[in-house]
């Protein structure tokens, strides 16, 4: 397999991933209406991280000393969006959640052997992976202090047992970073670490797909079941009791990256709505010179500037080295819904055709109407804002 | 097959169709996900409407001289509401698009020969039917005067050449009634004649199904072309160049049943959320009594009663004779963003869940977004409202 | 004082109340832009109420036997909303709050003799009055259980001692219903008590108007204090520690009667702002004919017509004698904020005009923004929504 | 008249305003609800600059060399939002509409002479000055090529004879800046120019205040008429027939100055809001612990955010020389409607006070709501907007 011969100049990236997403990934989301499994799954990952690493597009956010090209929150903003325009861009330039996220968290807490054995190969595209946190109720979903699965503690190491749900990639990752409980009792915020376990550890079995209104995330979004799986000392990301701290770590970038990969995808359904009304006719005239049209247009125009506004200003704190946590907060939150009024009105200003898949643009609502819920629904969020708003104006 | 004994009392037609759907209906919906080939396709609709005629319950708003149970609009609010639980349950009924507004628009305008030819079998659920109008762009879309299907007269009759597309249960039906233009140019007002063809007639095809998102609707959204298709003179419905105001009398009853049977699907998905909510824990509490989940239980309350109280208004206004074309409008245009509101927001209430397929609120949401489009798009419909509200406005 | 000369038969009183408003009323209104105390205040109710009188329209839902034409609430609707086109257009006919409200309230529970000292004058409009509810934190605010004012037992009767807040038409009534607490304590959900007392009994003292946006109540919106102020037994209005009760009989229809007279207000300002656009040019064409205004003229006709429609089920239920708790909260907070919307839109339609008292719109908006906190506020609406949809979906 | 010592530290510069305006310009807001003429008038305006002069805070904006402390577009941000806090803050710093944008146009376009005669006073606050655009129908309004004020040729200069009105700040101001047809017609594009003229020209006269909502403006909203007004050829401002695009000039600034300001007086209303609900107890709690409470403090942080990311980002392109047409026509729209959003929800949130003048809320909303109006009503912004991404994605 060719590496590249040296580092894409910044400059270039964006322009070099747009041209590489709009000639070789978009192409083959089109064909298949976006559903990864029908356009090749883990064969078409491994074709189409191919090709960006062989344009030297390959895991743009990875720490350069594994191959990556050690883009900060920032930079990452254009090159992302420019992915996220395909429904599999993400995939095609290994910034997929959860692996990119897995990646800057490893990146943060794993000891030197951990980098070598987990982190390395994740940059290089050479495995997946899967973070094992939400689970059925009355387990920790939108409330992480519900935590059940347990680890307890083993002569060397640690022992897992316990159900999650909603394991984006987990069918076909090579690890999982699983969190369990490790002190306290579930409703409890503390006692909570993280742990690696290799795919193929016994005790670990991938129980079926659950399937959902997206279709595009490679490995599905699975229940897993853990048994007695043991994972040794070494094994254990971070310290003990700590885990619910590094998701934090993990989770204002995660946020934000989610938040630039769908802002492509929302775009492409803006530019495709845009082209629409653009060349249609009817009452006399064009489509896109009807008021109510352009109203629909601007007001999709205001969503993707403020997106973009909000996600600039977080990423920006992030890159200061800040947590981030209420930005990232308010930003994921803003995107979420705006993003989905976007491509809401694409497929509205399309008409008929925009709830078939004669446009990309049903697609495209499908696979974004979830990022309301995942990585905390609205109202999780909000509550957090809100409270944060009322400590901070009771203290003033 | 046997006939039913005789007319369901009124009072009790209302908790027979709701037993009938819970029991019989709604279990093969749940279990398919709402996909009607999946599930059976014509013999599923077959089978389903032979228990329908069991039980009485068959063509509720059927003309009562052909075994409908001649139920007038408000009369057919809670029947077909109650239908619309299940995402089958029109069909079941023998009141889905078009067939119900196609048995409409014959009882309205048929000779006696066509009543018997294609009324009477439609009624009694022997055959299905399509309407076709709609056609690709540059053609009849929002804008039906851009009609471009022409039917020329030839000896005896007339004969049509078009292409249509986006015709509801084209595949399967037993006949068409088809808008062409029979006088005039695309782009002006008149012109247009309805013609009956049965669908084994020479020159029918349907070329393909549309992909869209809903997937409960029989024989799919299909493109269908019409070649040098011979129509025999007493096959003209109504009067030659009439078409458009035949499609008028069809077009308010056809937009209430709609909002009559999405209430149904809008009720349940809210159902379902509120009994989620209720049985699940997080944060102390139930999700129910959280102050952000019961604002979207009273947002949904209030959506469902104000679309049913426009129905009422509108149905009582069409069966004292109106034509009701703004009270429709405006009913119409509320319910479909309305019931999409209460879908999405049963959605963001199930949380994961919500966007799985272990709940029938996604499969709801993904068979409601259309009604936004199909049936006028809510822009046309606005353009309508606020032209007759400023002409009133302006002659006050 | 000439009485009218016979009841204004049902058909004619619509009409006769809009000839009334435009050309009695609505022009003192324009020309002190809806200032009730520059109008003239108390002699401008006189003189308007005597101009009511003398066409038979004083009065609309008063008992007939006390010289009020008995409506009832579906009746109400037009009577109501055609007076409700000006802000002066209630107090005219005699269906201001909070005397409509006292007069159903007091129709109801009031004895024989209570019922000629009070009822009979409020009915004719000889006196005004008002109902003294509301307390500053932490008394009886959103949350009326929190009631602090008492009234305690002393021979022959009562006295009251406590502080009210935001009393419409305190200032110049003349009688109140105070909601005194005869048991129990702040926060407990039974123990208060309706007591009428004539406005100059000893002790009773309006402290001053609280200066609020809206301007058009006469009276205004007062603090009044109420130091052992001794309520014989004979006026105690209905039964002891059954105050709650009695305030939700005053409660439905109160609701809905402010629904209508608003409704009056906010079509005034809708036909106002589609006359300006009707008639003003820019863009190389009418206003009238951009599609961004179009939009914003049928979302108010759509605002319109569900308030409506949502107002007569409400009234059905009334006027069949049900309590319709649930209909009219949702009635009330959907018209609360459709309405605040319609006119929103009124004022963005006629531009810098519309902030103007050039044109009635900002007036009717500054009037309108209180109905979304008056009568309870959207929110405690919302959650008592939710409750019962909630309890109704765990009972099913 | 003391000048201040020198420059404020950048720094310090915020804080300086923030204790300014609390402890000297607040208190006379709050006493006079926001009423410019009940607080004082032009002697509030002098002795509240003196204070700011004193403290070195005076015309943050103005160039150095006229006194002014040069602050860009982005270092303004903060300044002005502190500024914006209190109703007459910006009055207070110098800062206000249209004096702000009218010292940034001068310090563009006028010459030497027209610097010193015209500028010098202004950035001192010794004089204010109006912008005479807007014309009553069916003259320059939303549409600005309707222009139909004149300045013909004369000797020596020129004569303007036309009608204005909704010229802010034009009673009392020292001078105009007067936009009139030169050449070409009513609905042309181009033809006209900028005049100056001392107040105190023969032939100017301000006609008569138009009461509107807002009462802190200095000055008012007036009506002006020009009667052979003579300017002379050294008082044109820039060239003949080029007023169109010095418009431009001062737009884009000008609407982010807006933005600025009103963006203070929104987070002001949101702050006593927020203190309101952490202090009030109902239903067994704070009321900031309610769900729906919360959901409100959030949607009104996120619109905060979202308005300051957007202002940030136009700021930059502006600083960075762009004309940033497109980003301040999206962030002034997005900015007028989510701050009127958040003002509505502080109402709201404080209930009854909330619109009373026992807080600062109502007189707010009063103040802000023709910000959505003014400087370009949201739906020309739209239009804009839209027309440039329909370009912009045709062009693609």
């Amino acid at each position: 397999m060719p590496e590249h011969t040296g580092p894409v100049p910044r400059a270039h990236l964006v322009t070099g991933v747009e041209e590489f997403i709009a000639e070789h990934v978009l192409p083959v989301d089109d064909e298949h209406d976006g559903d990864v499994e029908a356009a090749g799954g883990e064969s078409l990952r491994i074709r189409l991280q191919a090709g960006a690493r062989e344009r030297g597009l390959l895991s743009p956010h990875g720490p350069t000393d594994l191959g990556g090209l050690g883009l900060g929150m920032v930079d990452r903003v254009p090159v992302f969006e420019a992915a996220g325009r395909s429904l599999f861009g993400a995939m095609a330039l290994n910034i997929n959640a959860p692996d990119e996220g897995n990646i800057h968290l490893l990146d943060h807490v794993a000891t030197a052997v951990q980098r070598e054995q987990y982190l390395r190969p994740l940059v290089r595209g050479e495995v997946r992976s899967a973070f094992a946190m939400t689970e059925p109720a009355p387990g920790a979903g939108s409330d992480p202090s519900l935590l059940t699965t347990t680890a307890t503690r083993v002569s060397g190491g640690w022992s897992i047992n316990g159900r999650k749900w909603f394991i984006t990639g987990a069918d076909g990752a090579g690890f999982f970073i699983v969190m369990a409980r490790t002190s306290g009792e579930p409703g409890e915020a503390g006692g909570a670490t993280m742990l690696l376990a290799p795919a193929d550890r016994d005790g670990i079995r991938v129980v079926r797909h659950i399937g959902t209104m997206d279709r595009s995330m490679l490995g599905g979004h699975c229940e897993v079941t853990f048994t007695d799986v043991f994972v040794p000392d070494a094994d254990v990301l971070g310290a003990v009791d700590e885990g619910f701290r590094y998701a934090q770590v993990r989770l204002g970038p995660a946020r934000m990256t989610h938040v630039m990969r769908w802002t492509g995808a929302a775009q492409r359904a803006h530019d495709v709505a845009i082209e629409h009304v653009a060349a249609r006719r009817a009452f006399d005239g064009r489509l896109a010179d009807l008021g109510m049209v352009q109203q629909q247009i601007a007001d999709s125009e205001i969503d993707l500037a403020a997106t973009r506004a909000l996600l600039l200003e977080a990423c920006r704190e992030l890159d200061e080295g800040g947590r981030a946590s209420g930005s990232t907060s308010i930003t994921k939150t803003f995107a979420a819904e705006a993003l989905n009024r976007v491509v809401d009105r694409a497929v509205q200003l399309c008409g008929a055709l925009g709830v078939s898949d004669e446009l990309p643009v049903a697609r495209i609502a499908r696979e974004l109407r979830p990022f309301r819920i995942y990585d905390g629904p609205s109202e999780v969020h909000r509550w957090a804002i809100a409270r944060r708003a009322v400590r901070r104006g009771a203290g003033s």
